[in-house]
């Protein structure tokens, strides 16, 4: 055991972060919009600090901007500098990186256009792509701590898989991003380097537990981001900062060298998966990028399955879930689920109503198994800093059972698990839908440290159905989103999430969507979730009209 | 708890099994092979029963039965009545059945020559195709012991899905056959019906725990079976009865309604999988007519990997394992490689020695992962009649650990499992190997009560490769096969199998092989094995000339 106090251990997370911090672009406090300024998405373009052209390249997709450099407009340097400045900003505002990488990112992006310079070629689909990624993928010579003080200082010998098939793809990694204590909360705080904020409104959360990278999608600080999900946590951090995020069907993407406590559970596995700033194609481009070089030959656990080539069309039923059964959405998300229907419907999309089929089953069984163990592993980490259990983290931990399941209990709920899913299998078939439209989350997002019920996105990772969540085009808005007085909880879990509405709290929050499909659909989920994005923002129309 | 005596219960079972053999094919006793003929292989064809057509039909393959049937040379009710008959010769003289369905299967035969009659089509690929189905598959309206007592009456509500699968795909399942006590013996006896024995020497096991299937196969009671293997109850069978079985990569082939202690059990999977009787064309026939139906749509744990058409080219590296390093091969065995590997570089294949990379350690890994509760679920069940433990049950549970491990141990054993197939991966990729050729077992089969070596068949199921038993043509032979006083064995275990060796012992058991190729390469490696078993068995040659 150290003797050290585990205050000065995460001191030496902090440490890590500010020494990483590029100095030259980082705004004199003055200058910065004021403590009680929530909304500070806008500020790049005014902050004097990236000039129109780099405000201009940090919002465009990571499509785009391969684009632009294999048409010579662009060079992954300037590129990467843009969001690297955007980056610091964000930082400043957001508290949502753990380590800078300027120096190995700039090296990169000059070697990628020596290469380009040299062979006239991109080295790869993610050809100058700057990407940020969650602090607990291993990344060489660097601390890797997944969120607990206890680790902070243990040293990764090897990028993890997915950065090293991101990396050959192209990509350029510049900024690590923060996560909460346990990787357990859909929010964003630990005892190192502490909360991160919602760049749309610095009350709310980010949402987690990749809440550093909805942060780093929200103010654009990366074109794309790399996150985990085991019951929400890529689809609500892109939910709550108007981004956008991609949950894979499990054993597609590597796990190799990505850092939790208790490895080898595998009753609810998580997954890696993209989520990116700009739109719907750019976490198809992710996910061809990592699939097209065959990850299987090296992770063998991984499915087989060749990332296939899919484009949407009209013809396909959307289901429509206003509600898991549960808990009630809070009115900006009905309301942006109606705004969505109205826009299928005309676009000529079959829209239908979603039953839910009990949900509170697949919670029943996803909850028991997130923390077989009692959540002894993350116990046992947490105690071996000291540190103390933040709020969410006592809150995760109380869904695992009082005592640790035997083998055979978990055994039990695995089998729970595959009849589940064999039924909703079952019923999205006979009932012909092809692809369910849904809530991300309770709200469009969470005040810091509310975020307590998962169920809108866990549900799916016992289902194991690929989700992608994008913006609606829609926020909170107090005059088209009061309370509605009239509505009576179905229980104490309802009431208590119901109360915590009030459109005053979540102004200006950006309003995200879910669209799911079935297991190992994701290609077709992407396609789908393509389209349906542009109809209910009302892209299709300008892309029908050839603008 | 019931009153009965267990004896009484199982009493149960031999009623099922005697009120259901067809009395009309019954042959008295003074008419069948005296007990002291161990080898009775060969007796359909001086029994009288069989006609020399019906013979003829026994001895064809799947393949060619369907060729024969849209031919509308052969009808399905002739065939199965063929296999019927030699199915209750073989039951008489090995005990391999517990449920003769001769109604069910008669009806279904006259169905599908309605069927062919009225439309001059076939049904399926497997159109009147005679199968017997091990008996842990559920089948309506019967009862399902799995080989314990204690459920000696329970009653499924419906055919196994695979069962359900094949049906459609035009199989007629005629048998129901043995299986040992647990589940968990490469041999084939148990409390309720007794033990089988090997049509090539009554002395051997049939081995298992698909022994009753090994029997069927190695008399020629069906054109195909169905078997399960999570340790080698496919592979030892096939090999020890001089047939052919396939254990695929799991996941791809359903499991629902398979009864077993402890479903939910995810660490090491068993698959069921075919055995044949003829050829391996015919295994690919019966995975083809499985996956052509997209099981993952209904059973949605499985992979949705359609069943790719893969044909075999000379173009391969075999590595020949010798000895795994643990445990050396009987002479026999040995001998039956080297006969392969002279036919196959003779035959232009490369063929290389594959040097086994710490069998020891999968051993270690799978043997704790059987029976991770310390087979409380087997000991309960077997309690619950109070039915005693067989020798071989005993053997088997004592790999267990003292005690019942914990769910963070089995998380450990999870990811050393997947460490170790990624390293084994590794390696057949550096060393350039396509397909392991190695033995079924440590001799070419085993004496009644003595299989207590699993590793040259569980080495693979920790390693999820697809493998292929195969007849080398070759047979025990004292001439050929002596004792070799000069080997100095590495471990007691290596001295133990060692010491069994004795060419009398095995006189007339046939030797098999075991192709493996890489997880989820099912398709090329039954392409493999269908050319390598051909060259080894001397049948390229003929094909090559035409004949």
């Amino acid at each position: 055991m150290s003797v050290q106090s585990w205050e000065s251990r995460a001191r030496r997370a902090k440490d890590v972060l500010l020494n990483s911090v590029p100095k030259q672009w980082i705004l004199p406090a003055h200058r910065l919009p004021p403590a009680h300024q929530n909304n500070v998405e806008d500020f790049p373009r005014k902050s004097g600090v990236l000039s129109d052209r780099e405000v201009s390249i940090t919002e465009m997709s990571a499509t785009a901007l391969v684009a632009g450099m294999e048409a010579g407009l662009l060079s992954a340097e300037e590129v990467v500098i843009a969001f690297l400045k955007r980056a610091v900003l964000g930082h400043q505002l957001l508290n949502f990186a753990t380590e800078f990488m300027a120096e190995r990112a700039i090296a990169r992006a000059k070697e990628l256009d020596e290469h380009f310079k040299r062979t006239g070629k991109l080295v790869g689909p993610l050809h100058g792509v700057p990407i940020s990624v969650k602090e607990h993928f291993e990344i060489k010579g660097r601390t890797c701590n997944a969120g607990f003080v206890a680790w902070v200082d243990d040293i990764a010998n090897e990028d993890a898989l997915l950065v090293q098939y991101l990396e050959k793809a192209g990509a350029v990694f510049h900024v690590r991003t923060n996560q909460p204590q346990s990787l357990m909360h859909i929010c964003c705080d630990n005892n190192l380097t502490g909360a991160t904020t919602n760049p749309y409104n610095r009350t709310l959360t980010p949402g987690g537990s990749s809440g550093g990278e909805g942060a780093s999608m929200g103010f654009k600080c990366a074109a794309l981001g790399v996150g985990t999900d085991i019951g929400g946590s890529i689809r609500a951090p892109a939910g709550f900062c108007g981004a956008y995020g991609f949950r894979p069907t499990t054993l597609r993407i590597p796990a190799t060298g990505i850092k939790v406590p208790g490895p080898g559970q595998e009753s609810i596995r998580g997954t890696a998966g993209p989520l990116a700033s700009q739109s719907v194609e750019d976490l198809d481009l992710f996910q061809r990028a990592i699939l097209d070089q065959e990850p299987w030959e090296t992770e063998t656990s991984l499915v087989p399955l060749p990332w296939r080539r899919v484009k949407a069309t009209k013809d396909m039923t959307v289901g429509i879930m206003w509600d898991d059964g549960c808990v009630r959405p809070h009115p900006p998300v009905t309301r942006a689920l109606q705004h969505a229907k109205e826009k299928l419907l005309a676009a000529g999309i079959k829209v239908v109503d979603w039953e839910p089929y009990r949900h509170d089953h697949g919670w029943e069984i996803v909850s028991s198994l997130y923390f077989p163990d009692a959540a002894n592993s993350q116990r046992t980490v947490l105690s071996q800093s000291g540190e103390p259990l933040l709020p969410l983290t006592e809150w995760a931990f109380a869904y695992s059972r009082a005592s640790a399941l035997t083998i055979p209990e978990n055994w039990a709920l695995n089998y729970q698990r595959d009849a589940y899913r064999d039924a909703y299998h079952a019923l999205m078939k006979s009932r012909e839908v092809d692809f369910i439209l849904c809530p991300v989350y309770v709200g469009a997002a969470a005040v810091m440290g509310e975020s307590q019920y998962w169920n809108y996105t866990a549900i799916w990772n016992i289902l194991d159905y690929p989700g992608v969540v994008f913006p609606s085009g829609l926020v909170v808005d107090p005059e088209l989103d009061p309370v509605d007085g009239g509505y009576s909880p179905r229980s104490e879990v309802d009431a208590r999430e119901w109360a915590k509405y009030g459109p005053e709290r979540y102004e200006g929050a950006p309003i995200g969507l879910q669209l799911v499909g079935k297991r190992f659909k994701d290609e077709e989920t992407l396609a789908a979730a393509g389209l349906v994005s542009d109809i209910v923002q009302g892209r299709a129309e300008v892309i029908k009209s050839g603008l």
